[in-house]
Order: C-alpha cells, then sequence, then structure tokens
C-alpha cells in the first residue's frame, strides 16, 4: 500500500502505533530529570523538569517548496516568518511561550545567497517579536527546497492538550479565520484587485500572527483543551474532537470569518473561513462558565462557534443559522493526497 | 552569488552571523529559566536550567534522498537507524546522552507504507539500544524524500565544544575510521566480493554505533574539546581548528583505519581512513597529562594522531611515517558542492 491511498491520518496513526515502542526504555539519566506530560499526537510534545518544576514544550513544522509555498505568493522573508510562525503557534496552542528554534534548510544548489540572507532577516523579525531565538540548524543540498523549523517552548502551568475536550463544552476560536485562505486564493487568481481587503488578505497568508498571548490567557483562565488552526476551522476541530474521543457543531452564523473576506470572495466566503487553512487562531473547548469568563478578554475577534457532543469521534457538523447541516463544499489539507 | 559559488563553509559563517541578529530579545520567561552555554556553530547547543542545573542539549541532522543516502545503499530500517545515529553521535560529542526525538519525514505520494514501517523499526531499534525516544514530528508530502530528526541531549557536566583546542594539546580519536567510506564505495563498486571485510565494512556504513559511553568518559577525564567525525577525519579535524583559532597536525601512522579495509581497498584505504566520512567517532583534545589518563580507557581502538599547533585557524596537515607533509588526494564533503 502506498501511504497516498492511506491518506495523512492512517499514516500518522500508524506512525503512533509504531513510535510507541520507542518508549519503553528511555534512559536512566533521563527520566530521573524530567517526566513526559504530553506524548507524540498533540500540537507538540511536553516535558516537566522533575526539580524545578519547568515544562518544556517540543514542535516540529516543514514546508515544501512548490507543496507548502511558491516562490510568487510567497517572498522569502515572508518565508522566513511563516516557518518560525506555524511552530510558534504550536507552542501557543499548548499555552506555552516560543523559546529556542532549530533551523533546517534543505537548498538546491543554485539557491541565491541573498534569498538566504532574506530568510533569515525573516526569520530574525518573528524571533524577535516573540522571543524566540535560533540556537542552532542544519543545511543541506537536496533537488527540492524546503525548511524544517523545531521549536522549544517554556510553560509554567500544564499545557493544554487535544485529548481534553468533553461533551457539553462549548466550543471557542481567539480570531478570525480564512484571510490566509482568501489571500492566497486571490494571489493565484491574480485579479490585480487592489485596496486595503486585498491587502488584508495578503498580510493575512503572509505574516500570520501566532495567538501565544491568547494562549496563556486561556491557561490563566483554566482552560485545558485547545489546538491550533493550521489546516482549517472545521478540519483541525474534526483532529480535536477525534483525539477526545467526542463529536461537535460548529455553528456557520457565529464564525468569525476575517472582515475583508466577503468584499473580495462574496460566494464563498464561509467555505474560506471553514475549511481555508493557515490561520493560526487557536481552537480551545471549555465549560459554559469558564468560556463566559475567557471569551471577552481575548482582543482579537474570539467567538464562541460551536459545542462539543457525544457522538462519533471526529465528527463535526456544520449546521446553519436555522439549525439545518450545512453541506461540506471543501474539504480540510491532507497533506498526502 | 549562488549558495554552490560560495560553499557550505562560507554559507554557514554568513548564517551565523545572520542568525545572532535574533540573539538579542530573548523573552523574559525563556531566561529566568535557562541560560545558554553552547550556541550556534557546535554539534549542538545547549542550555543550563537554572535550578536544577541540568543541561539540556540540542542538534539536527538531515538526510535526502539521492544525496545523503540510497535505497540501493541503505535499506529503509538502517536508514532509520542512521538518521538517528547521526544526532545521537552529535549529543555524544558534547559529553551528553540522548533524550528526546522529532522526526520529520518528507515523503513523495507514491512511499510504500511498509518501507515507512521498516524505517521507524530501525529508528526504535537505535532509541532503545541508546535510551532515546521518538516523542513528536512531521510528515508532509515532498517531491524528493527527506528526513529531519532534531534531539536533545541531557548531560550532568559542562558539555564539550569545538573551540577549546589550544596548541600543545595531543588529538584523539575514540575508534577506528574509514569503514562506513569503504563500505559504501564496496557497494557502489558492486564487486560481489563476500566474506568478514565486506560484511564489515557494509556494517560500518549501514549501521554506525555513536560513541556516547566514549563521550561521558572523556567529560569524566576533563575533556573540554571535542567533535563527532561525521564528514571525515582530517576535514573535521579542520573544522575544530578553526573554531578553536589553531592549526593541527595528523600523524598518518597512528591514524586508526578500519582493520578490513587494507583488505579491500589495499592502495587507498589511508584516504577512506583520513577523508572518508560517516564515522561517527569521536574526535577529542587535550593536554598530554589528560590523554595519557583517558585514552587506553577507551574500549574501541581509540588512537592519539597527532598535534594542536600554533597557526593558520583551521590549517591541518597530514604527515607520513617519516614527518613529511602528505599530499591529500580526497577532499571532505561539501554539501553545496
Amino acid at each position: 500500500m502506498r501511504i497516498s491511498d492511506l491518506g495523512e491520518f492512517g499514516l500518522i496513526q500508524l506512525v503512533q502505533e509504531w513510535t510507541r515502542q520507542s518508549d519503553s526504555d528511555t534512559g536512566p539519566d533521563a527520566s530521573s530529570v524530567y517526566q513526559t506530560v504530553v506524548d507524540n499526537g498533540d500540537d507538540g510534545a511536553a516535558v516537566t523538569f522533575l526539580r524545578d518544576r519547568v515544562t518544556e514544550v517540543y514542535t516540529t513544522d516543514t514546508m515544501v517548496d512548490g507543496i507548502h509555498f511558491t516562490s510568487e505568493t510567497t517572498p522569502w522573508r515572508d518565508l522566513g516568518w511563516k516557518a518560525i510562525a506555524s511552530n510558534v503557534s504550536d507552542v501557543a496552542a499548548m499555552g506555552a511561550t516560543p523559546a529556542l528554534a532549530l533551523v533546517t534548510l534543505g537548498l538546491p544548489a543554485h539557491t541565491l545567497v541573498d534569498d538566504i540572507k532574506e530568510l533569515y532577516a525573516g526569520m530574525n523579525e518573528i524571533c524577535r517579536e516573540f522571543g524566540a531565538r535560533i540556537i542552532g540548524g542544519d543545511m543541506v543540498r537536496s533537488p527540492v527546497g524546503f525548511i524544517t523549523v523545531a521549536l522549544t517552548g517554556i510553560a509554567s502551568a500544564e499545557p493544554m492538550v487535544r485529548t481534553a475536550a468533553r461533551p457539553g463544552h462549548l466550543i471557542g476560536v481567539t480570531g478570525s479565520v480564512g484571510g490566509s485562505a482568501g489571500g492566497l486564493r486571490a494571489m493565484l487568481q491574480a485579479t490585480g484587485d487592489r485596496g486595503p481587503s486585498m491587502d488584508r488578505l495578503t498580510g493575512a497568508h503572509r505574516r500570520p500572527r501566532p495567538h501565544v498571548t491568547e494562549g496563556q490567557t486561556l491557561v490563566a483562565n483554566g482552560v485545558v483543551s485547545a489546538m491550533d488552526v493550521s489546516d482549517g476551522l472545521a478540519d483541525d476541530l474534526g483532529k480535536l474532537c477525534a483525539a477526545s474521543g467526542v463529536a461537535a457543531v460548529i455553528w456557520a452564523d457565529k464564525v468569525p470569518a476575517e472582515s475583508a473576506l466577503k468584499s473580495v470572495f462574496s460566494e464563498d466566503w464561509l467555505d474560506l473561513a471553514l475549511y481555508g487553512g493557515e490561520d493560526y487562531v487557536l481552537l480551545f473547548t471549555a465549560p459554559p462558565e469558564v468560556m463566559a469568563a475567557v471569551i471577552d478578554g481575548l482582543p482579537r475577534g474570539a467567538a464562541v462557534i460551536g459545542e462539543v457532543l457525544d457522538g462519533e469521534p471526529g465528527a463535526v457538523t456544520v449546521l446553519d443559522a436555522d439549525g439545518n447541516p450545512r453541506l461540506r463544499a471543501g474539504a480540510g489539507w491532507d497533506h498526502f493526497s
């Protein structure tokens, strides 16, 4: 069987099974130093150092030329920003703050040195802004360009996880969605449109701002269930629900679509908001009283968008304003299809 | 200018300069939790957690299909082993023990699921053997296969570094060299030779055994200057010397070439030993009295092979048994040439 037949989700499940076999014999040095608090399968993994009770979070994310970006839609400096941003977003989803980055570049031999300089300029910008630091990495020749970032984070509390959503929880999102996908589509369609709405969408695609502060606000208010939105709101909610063994409904009319979307894509703005991807906001669930306490303190267009239910694990139903199921017009991002 | 004109070393120097710009503003959370003890440019980076004084080491290494391996010379299970091994070796070079691994796979959609299963079987084998654990990762579609591993290590003492070699130090190596390069060449030449020597060389190429125990022995004996041999003994010694601002001589007749090399490659076994690469033994320097105390306690063919000198930083001269300079027949591995 080829991995394209199995799909991303199926392959990830197999790999989690296979890697469990490496679990048994952690070295004696390590187990006397920390304990694992979040294992394989979440936004990141996390260990808590035994003596000073600091929790360190680990995540990694990769972008491949022609698959996850093109130089037409993402200039080198923005690519550097985004490669770090997707990792910062994973750290944010656990309620941690970004710390140390390892940057690996796979580069064709004809790559221009000035382009790599721009790439690092973009990485430096976001590192400065979010308190991260590039501490090492690797550079190799490759027929196709790729960039892999591994990032640590520091948390003072127990990390939020994907496995803690429970029936009766409300579902929140920390900011507006769909802007990045809208920006990408507008650039690919090359409509020639200009103006503030286009700038907003292009900016959402090229310079996403991970919700680190929001993640810490969630933790401070007792939220324990969260993940970041990278593959599309509905799709990622499905992953969160699958990890928690629950189902969910999304109230479509409550989804905070990026404001510029409706003017540029008057027909399918809602599909872009629900299924777009690369939003890098946080999706979280909490009991109604916790949700009520936290939602108004979030600064960037947060909203309550649905409810966690008993049901087939991972099943997500989108309801329209009349409470009727809405047919899914798009599909989430599958890395191997 | 293209990176192929600049070369790997030149590009690495530039990147280190560019990333220094991200250094200034490490977040307040991080700096209250740990301090950086080894920065960008060594086998790995390292931070020491302030309260429990544990030092955590971070390293990453990448292998690209067709550049660093082929499925003909490295079966999937061995590829898994090697992808972890090169990182374990970096951790060993700092005197630390391996801990947590993040594994990123870039895979063409036609990749067979069974091959990925084999890959993880090989990774699990080496993780079990060296006390490491796969705690997360990423999988993406890519037109060319690649595997990136990021690995942490735990050290109870100050890590050994590349910057601490001093004139008057003797140079030691913790084991024999050239076996991996010999094995690769024998496979590529497809001589059809069989027998124990060929098995030894093929095994050295496919299943290198990083010198974790040796690294800890070095640290315990007060060695502070070390790196692992991945790009070839002479070439890596040049890097260590450049980082330390010193020169060196290698006494060719003291280099512990893998025993099977001479029988299979009677003419250029010494070139393979000096310039071969992927040996994953440790190269270290120490004052004569420290060297005398440590060298006999190393179990796998360790030897004193040369001396650190004042001179042009990074200049390495190979001397033959009569003390005459030996012309360099090979060159180290440049990732972009």
